[in-house]
């Protein structure tokens, strides 16, 4: 019971080792070795040297710690790479980001106010980098005379955020748990809301990888102008870096992904201050590429353009829910802590696209093609110097970041999904390399396509990125909503009221960019959000049936083997074991079956009466202990007459479990399989439908 | 030990039964029933209705029959198709062939002379329908004049089919149990040489059923010429209906095969009859597309093109070797009738082939695209009657009959080499579907695509067929003189110098055709053989790899299990059960685990110390009986915390095996296997190179 504990105690010392890892070879007790005797072992074993040695892990080196009777912690040792390429990239990992963080010393190690903002905000606050310009982009239809309205909807959408971050702050303070989207929504409206959230966060996820790309390419190709035309080519290399840093391990929890946030906060603020500045010193300050001359417009200037700018620029709400989801990770008092957090954030977010867009409108700023309206800004601020290299390098870097947090967000959402048996289980355990990797190869290829698809154009994927966020927000206000009048904590209705405030102009959000942007392209995401929704729908009924069929109804206290297998015989089993000819792997095989039960028998089908006497005086012979049955079939088949002596065993012994144990031949070669093995899968297939049958494959390594 | 005999003595009447079986449920023994126990199985052990129930088979229905101690006969109740499909074509078989034959009851059935030459013959007999016309077609390249060089040709063919039949009766009469080319090469020359008889055999399966399929068809389409544009099409039809056929158990055996060569026989030795009786009595008769004039050639008569005509005729001698192969299916004395049975078949071979050469000749018919000399033959002597057709239906029938002794072919001898261990072993056992389904699958798929690619026209798929053919015979002559020479039996000197003389004709036979089809599509085929002795030559080394290392050393009388696990703990084995909640399947798991090992622990991994303390509160209160192992998982991972627990248990016994166990849920939809059994596969590739451990599923059937 005590794996680590109980050391055989005739311990030898150390005789030889590589470098994490000390192999013993330890005689194995009760058992006097004879001088022949090694040699016969290892010829009978059919074992390399080694098979039977006990490999003893260095103190240091323990991979499970007991904790108690029969309780165990696993350390950091379990997840040592083993092979050489591992322990390559763990050095490295270790150099950029530390020592992977056990869930306690994640608790310990709480993040302070400066430093969750850095963490959480690079999704949220990057959108400005392209919100201003995707409103400039759909004004600019109506011509250059209607680019000014850009201020007034900065302002709306300013208010918008302000709205939105006041419900998420009662949120925050609802769930200091950690809330999320999801979990809210699931807690308070159930399970078909919180697989609309779930199915729009995946689609936002993919879109935010491709969003956050394609803006942080167009910030370097706005540096370099050259490289305009391969910024598709650019953005999957990108996105295929991305890919590979999280499949490898890259996680967002070190310092050293604080820097980058902040020197774009820096950098972009004192932009925007130095502009705003020498605007009301009264320079006379215009971009490169400034509207010389009133141009017409292809479109008139209605409510419908406007509403549509409004939408394109109300993605730069995307990201604010990250705090919500991460309160735990704050210091003491986490609530308090990540609510300020949020509001810091939200004036950052909101000085940062009305500061931008008042600076656009005052430089006359025309949105081009291969020049962002922000690296216009730079430009007109600073001029080509350092800079405006600073700021188009923070831009990309802090864009960078936020596709990044997609690639985390992504697997964290399928873990607390798979949880609640929404998702496949395999996404439930979120440290095993495994059940990241699933995901984040999706979300790598997903997005990679999507950019493929528009071109790695930043405005093409607006109209399918805000439709899903404002959906999100809308249930999660929706949620809390249903919190309130639950809960009716004091002040319950004044917060009823914020949140109902929230839900409802998220809501209408919402509907005003399904509307304006259906035809752009929110329709492709809404069909993608649909069919996801059936697909999590349809796993969620399946789980919820499968849980049905095995729910329990044991009496206490009540054996269960008694249970399932009847009172006498409950113990004992029926083992079978097929045999083709004497060899190392079917007598290894036997001997594995003789360890299960005393009355295993061997089974030898034949169509050739000589070869079955000839068999059972070499069987008789060699396993005097094992009984062997011959089974003659004249039609010359293998498996018909196989389960047909199953079927027979298993009526004499109605009240005992069937188990067949095969030798599987362990090949080195991939054309070697389809050598071997043969029977054990048509056994398989076989006895699919049989209750109670057991098929035991006993692994044998070839060599060659 | 005795399935069928030791049925449980408490018997109930029938109470339910279908039409093949009766389903009686049994109490369980040593156990009362209480009112409400029904019930309660019922719910516990997630059994659908009678799972717990015994199907006893019809004393009719038996499917193994006891004949002594440890040893059964399976009946032929294990074919009894299962499915209402499988037993509507079993019907029909039933009708059209008769029962299977047990190998016992075929030795009883033994074939006179008479019906072997049915069952033998086809194949050869069926190449006088197209051999004279491959003649005629090279050497009308140089002119009309030359057609008549093709007497003396058909006469050479004929003296070479005497030889070749000569070593065959000599062949016959040392192997009368059977030896087939295979066979005997394989016991003189060794192995490197059967694998080049494999190959070419393989090859010659694929192009007999191409050959005879093109040669049936146009018989077809000489009596029907609007069907000639159709051909290919008409042809794979004709192998798709033999692979269905032969997929669904149509063989040979049946007396129904012997009719069409009779007909055939009679029918075109009619033909040749009158048609030379009517020549001898000088009436003038010819062709209706005679050459009517001297028609000049596009080549010169030389050697080579002679050569050439010569080879092409050369592929009237296959088929010559089935009857050695089949030598223990005649009644005794079986070689001496075997003998005699090749010598018939090779005079009416000769006559038929030097007939139709003749006729030929003397009608002046040159071949037509679209009308076969045969069906110009017999429209000049019987002109467009009954009989004219009955030739065409009859040649198409045996036609037929040939391409289908390939399908019954090609697996028997993949049984024969699978057993010698040079080809993969599924298809060891010829009784069985599968083994039969891949070859004649393949066979299917092969001739099809051989036959597309080449138009479905004989005369160009002739310069591939011959080689192979040839080949085959000059390494069993080979082997033959190989095999007088060791055997040195009463004249032995005479009979190896005929066998040497049919291994040197046929070899320099070989060689011509080798030479003069090369270009024409003998290379084709060369290739293929040698792709597919290379093939067959690595699955022979590793096989004689996996035989190395498997080779026993065991001494005599000593018990497996001591050898392999220890004398003190050789009987005892570490199971584990990796749990993950508490429901039927875990529960029947671990029911089924606990028949394994009176030690088996359970073990459960969390990554939240409070899920691990409810689960074990949980569990200690629903399987007090087995003892659980909580391993908490700070870093959030599964799959490596387990297997260091397995690893511990692993050092903790060293001299036991490791069985891991767990439940496999089987789905009733194919989109479900996602959602399940991750685990299970997890753990097997994590464990795959670690020897002693076992990996188990005990599967649990989810309804829906």
């Amino acid at each position: 019971m005590n794996p680590e504990d109980e050391q055989p105690k005739n311990e030898t010392p150390p005789v030889e080792g590589d470098d994490d890892r000390t192999v013993v070879r330890i005689p194995r007790p009760g058992r006097e070795a004879s001088p022949a005797e090694p040699e016969l072992h290892e010829r009978i074993q059919g074992a390399r040297p080694g098979d039977r040695t006990i490999r003893l892990t260095r103190p240091g080196e323990q991979k499970l710690r007991r904790l108690g009777a029969g309780a165990f912690e696993a350390t950091v040792n379990v997840l040592r790479p083993t092979t050489r390429l591992g322990r390559f990239t763990a050095g490295i990992r270790h150099i950029l980001i530390g020592r992977p963080l056990a869930t306690a010393d994640q608790a310990h190690e709480r993040l302070s106010k400066l430093k969750a903002l850095a963490v959480f905000s690079s999704d949220n606050l990057s959108s400005s980098a392209y919100a201003t310009e995707e409103i400039l982009l759909v004004l600019i239809l109506a011509g250059t005379g209607s680019l000014s309205y850009s201020v007034p909807i900065a302002l709306a959408i300013a208010c918008l955020a302000a709205i939105v971050v006041t419900s998420y702050v009662q949120l925050v303070r609802a769930y200091p748990g950690g809330g999320g989207d999801y979990a809210v929504t699931k807690e308070n409206l159930g399970v078909p809301p919180s697989l609309v959230i779930g199915s729009t966060l995946f689609v936002d996820y993919i879109l935010t990888v491709a969003v956050s790309t394609a803006a942080g390419v167009a910030a370097i190709t706005s540096a370099a102008p050259e490289l305009h035309s391969a910024r598709i080519e650019i953005a999957v290399v990108f996105v295929t870096l991305l890919t590979i840093g999280n499949l490898r391990g890259i996680r967002e929890s070190g310092s050293l992904f604080a820097i980058p946030p902040y020197v774009f906060i820096l950098s972009f603020g004192g932009m925007l201050a130095i502009g705003l500045v020498r605007l009301a010193l009264g320079d006379e300050l215009h971009a490169a590429t400034q509207a010389s001359a009133l141009q017409e417009g292809t479109q008139t200037l209605t409510l419908f353009l406007l509403l549509r700018a409004f939408s394109s620029g109300a993605a730069a709400l995307t990201g604010i829910e990250a705090i919500a989801d991460g309160v735990p990770s704050f210091k003491p008092p986490e609530a308090r802590n990540a609510a300020t957090t949020l509001v810091w954030m939200a004036c950052i977010l909101g000085s940062f696209f009305v500061g931008t867009t008042v600076l656009a409108t005052h430089f006359d700023i025309v949105p081009a093609e291969d020049r962002t309206v922000v690296s216009q800004i730079a430009a007109t601020v600073f001029g080509e110097g350092p800079f405006f290299y600073l700021v188009q390098v923070s831009t990309a870097l802090i864009l960078v970041l936020a596709a990044n947090t997609a690639f985390a967000g992504l697997p964290t959402l399928a873990s607390v999904m798979a949880r609640d048996r929404v998702m496949p289980t395999q996404f439930a355990f979120r440290g095993d390399r495994l059940a990241f990797s699933n995901g984040i190869l999706v979300l790598g290829l997903a997005s990679s396509a999507v950019l493929v698809l528009f071109h790695a154009e930043t405005h093409r994927l607006i109209p399918l990125y805000a439709f899903g966020v404002f959906v999100a927000f809308t249930l999660s206000q929706g949620g809390m909503v249903v919190h309130w009048r639950r809960a009716r904590t004091p002040h319950w209705r004044l917060y009823l009221a914020l949140n109902g405030l929230g839900m409802v102009v998220t809501g209408v959000v919402a509907v005003i960019v399904g509307a304006t942007k259906f035809a752009a392209g929110a329709w492709l995401s809404m069909s993608a959000m649909a069919v996801l929704f059936v697909v999590l729908w349809r796993i969620t009924e399946h789980y919820k049936d499968t849980q049905d069929q095995l729910g329990v109804g044991l009496p206490d206290q009540a054996s269960v083997a008694e249970h399932f297998y009847g009172v006498s015989g409950g113990r004992s089993n029926t083992v079978i074991v097929p045999v083709d000819q004497i060899n190392r792997a079917v007598l290894r095989t036997v001997a594995y079956a003789r360890t299960l039960s005393e009355q295993a028998v061997a089974v030898y089908v034949t169509d050739e009466r000589e070869a079955g006497d000839a068999f059972r005086r070499q069987w008789e012979e060699s396993v005097p202990d094992v009984p062997l049955t011959v089974v003659e079939s004249p039609y010359r088949s293998l498996i018909e007459p196989l389960l047909a002596f199953i079927e027979g065993m298993d009526r004499t012994r109605p009240d005992q479990a069937v188990t067949v144990v095969l030798p599987e031949y362990v090949v080195k070669r991939v054309w070697h399989r389809a050598l071997h093995n043969q029977l054990g899968v048509r056994l398989k297939n076989a006895l699919r439908n049989r209750p109670n049958t057991v098929i035991v494959e006993v692994p044998y390594h070839l060599e060659r």
